[in-house]
């Protein structure tokens, strides 16, 4: 009893906070809010949780040799959380196996340079490909540049990625990763380096998917290191004619059956309604997954277990998926929306996490605009969480991208990303590079989301599409 | 005529600083000290010198494929500078070269770990050697182990290298590098791997020297990154027996010449009395030595040339020594003190240049103990960049550490060495990690110590001995 008082005070600062507008359930849903806000930031569930998928389970490329590990890593981890339910589903992955890569100047100035293959490039021929460079600013620049300039060569893209709060840097230049072979290929180039996408400037290749289209020559793609870039252009203003010897051994190995794998709570009201919080379960094969995206998986997860140790269920069900294969193209993502066609428009909202484990500032929707202001108001106490109300204007995360369109709603819970692109698809992407406090302040901003949204008495629908 | 009254007012200050002991003599070298500092502080010229050696010879491992490429590059650039004499002396150099390193996680959680071989390690069979691992926090713990423990094993030293200022950290755990090995050997394990001596927390081993010794059997010796030596821990934690497997193919190709590379810029009153600055031209193979030893090679080539521009040459000669082989065990070094025996009583003073480019904050020295506070005096005008006058306990760096035992007085030029352990030795050792403006306050400090030792009209010696 000692303890109401000041629980019933917080109850009224929350309902101040919003007006006048809340009514008794809104009260209620408030404090239980604060409650879970508080466990979540005082628990070191998620750690645990993304400590146990880097250690015992580490680097998981889809299609590779702990992908099924994982899978069965996170049906486990869902059943001892006490998940109501626990299922998979399958997904069809290429199989994909990086190979051994490097590269050397082989003149002006020999010496190693540091490279690492992009997801899916075919290898170079077994001894190597030597050829002498064509540096390109962007992948604009090279589109612009004559065949002849381009002929024989290897192309060479040098975006810098510039490094914002929000990651926006990465949508400017990393086009020049997925889509540099097809370009450079039109035109004759025999291969193609990237700067890598990353705000670092450690001597670290990004690797990341690429892709190449039907028809146009499938030439080896690879990416240079910050420094490794720095230098090649520091050869360049001493020579224009650089030539430098690429050996690649990627193989590509048919197809295999991945998972989605996903655990609910079961909504004790309206169970076939479906508050949907994802992660993807795989990652590239060079670090430990665990800002890309075992932070996800385990924000994710700890945000279920968070609601699951509330006395009752919320009304609707949370639906936790963990995606297959999104590093090979949203594979796990898309392949979701068609095994759930028929459910789609039970989904009330959807949100991913899939950028890291930086603080989250700021959460953007994407409902029925004229429910936006009764959304933001149930949405309120995530400010105790440091979390903003922001616009109408969400994605949603890659893997629940194709969603909006649709009909389904969607939210963006906004991370700090400063520093995602440092570590991003490289061997560094290991668990020290997680703040416990700011993975904690994660969780708790998706176990607030989720269960407001679970409890929400609004329409979300029909959502604009773009 | 216009620009005297302001330079004189500066000789007033510095002169006022030194209280009344200053000689007209001192005067006119503080004046010059001061203008040297100046020159220097504003110039790039040591960054020019250090992005030379790094982009157009890169890596140079002692008796390497570009090791005679440094040799070359060095002379020209000497000469290039207007050094009054160049020249080189022979050094012979074991030659080993690198291979390839690998090594995984057999059970419980099979995984990649990144390392690399230890400088002069021999190679594992070919197919590699798979063993049980047996932790150790310390070298020390290593010794006093009872061989039962370690027997068939393969030996990992955890230790962490703290981070100091003065790089105090190093030593306290680079002899589970350099002598874990012989430790490891003597009580019947196959290999040994370290916790990388480093400060960092990037996933990159760091390389360096290790020894055997005879009678005791070889055994394979790499380095694993900071993130890997922390994931052992984690599986450790879960399973006291972990499994790995290593691949190592370095191999020992006997001895070639490398050259100790000399520029000298002639005294002219006493040019037989030697001023010698010196830092190491050889670097390890993964990174392109810009920290090290690119730095210390253009402070000291740099600084010798803002000499060379003076109007008229300092008293002593001024000898800039660029060692070989410093790091397969101080190979330049001890050549030198040899092929120079009968000289050695003409040096006036040595002092190396070898942790990085950071900020020099101090100078230490270590003459005769009753010419402390007088050589102190003479440097007092190096406060002006920063440089404070320290004890008379230096050692005077690697390749001249053999000089005192010989009477030679040396000095330590004190850098902040914070970050220095975060690249030492690894592929990140690039020159976008030097600062430019602190590369220039430490030309500026070997400037003026060699310019006014080269006129010091103190005798050092006798220097006590330890
Ligand atoms: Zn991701
Ligand atoms: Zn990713
Ligand atoms: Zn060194
Ligand atoms: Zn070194």
């Amino acid at each position: 009893m000692k303890t109401l008082p000041s629980l019933s005070l917080a109850g009224i600062i929350i309902t101040s906070l919003l007006g006048c507008q809340s009514s008794n359930l809104q009260y209620q849903d408030n404090k239980t809010s604060h409650q879970l806000q508080q466990s979540a930031v005082n628990s070191n569930l998620g750690y645990d949780i993304v400590e146990s998928l880097t250690v015992e389970v580490g680097p998981r490329l889809a299609g590779g040799k702990n992908d099924l590990v994982a899978v069965k890593w996170a049906e486990d981890k869902f059943k001892s959380l006490g998940y109501d339910k626990v299922y998979k589903e399958p997904v069809k992955v290429p199989v994909w196996s990086r190979g051994d890569a490097s590269a050397e100047v082989v003149s002006p100035f020999p010496q190693p340079l540091v490279i690492t293959a992009l997801g899916g490039s075919v290898a170079t021929p077994e001894n190597g490909l030597t050829a002498e460079i064509v540096r390109f600013h962007t992948l604009a620049d090279l589109k612009k540049a004559e065949p002849a300039q381009v002929k024989g060569k290897i192309v060479f893209i040098d975006q810098k990625t510039e490094r914002h709060k929000a990651g926006n840097g990465y949508g400017k230049s990393v086009g020049g990763r997925s889509k540099g072979a097809i370009a450079a290929a039109k035109k004759g180039a025999v291969a193609i380096v990237i700067r890598s996408i990353g705000t670092d400037h450690d001597r670290m290749a990004h690797t990341g998917a690429m892709r190449y289209k039907d028809g146009i020559k499938k030439i080896p793609a690879a990416a240079l290191s910050a420094p490794d870039a720095n230098q090649l252009n520091a050869i360049l203003k001493r020579d224009k004619k650089v030539v430098i010897s690429l050996k690649l051994s990627p193989q590509h190995l048919g197809y295999s059956t991945s998972y989605n794998v996903i655990g609910e709570i079961k909504g004790q009201n309206k169970p076939e309604e479906i508050v949907l919080i994802g992660a993807h379960l795989d990652s590239w094969d060079e670090g430990t997954g665990a800002l890309d995206d075992g932070a996800g998986v385990s924000i994710v997860m700890a945000a279920g277990k968070h609601i699951l140790d509330l006395p009752t269920r919320p009304a609707r069900t949370v639906r936790v998926v963990l995606y297959a294969a999104e590093e090979l193209g949203l594979i796990g993502g898309k392949q979701y929306v068609k095994t759930h066609k028929n459910e789609l428009n039970n989904h009330y909202i959807a949100a991913e996490s899939d950028f890291g484990a930086g603080y989250i500032y700021r959460i953007d929707v994407n409902v029925a605009p004229q429910k936006f202001e009764q959304v933001k108001n149930e949405l309120s106490s995530m400010k105790i969480n440091g979390v903003e109300l922001g616009n109408n204007e969400a994605g949603g995360g890659p893997d629940v991208s194709m969603m909006p369109s649709l009909g389904v709603p969607v939210a963006s819970l906004r991370q700090d990303g400063r520093d995602y692109f440092d570590y991003h698809h490289t061997p560094n992407d290991t668990i020290d590079k997680i703040d416990p406090k700011a993975l904690a302040q994660n969780i708790a901003a998706y176990t607030q989301f989720a269960y407001l949204m679970a409890q929400s008495t609004t329409d979300l629908r029909p959502i604009k599409k773009k």
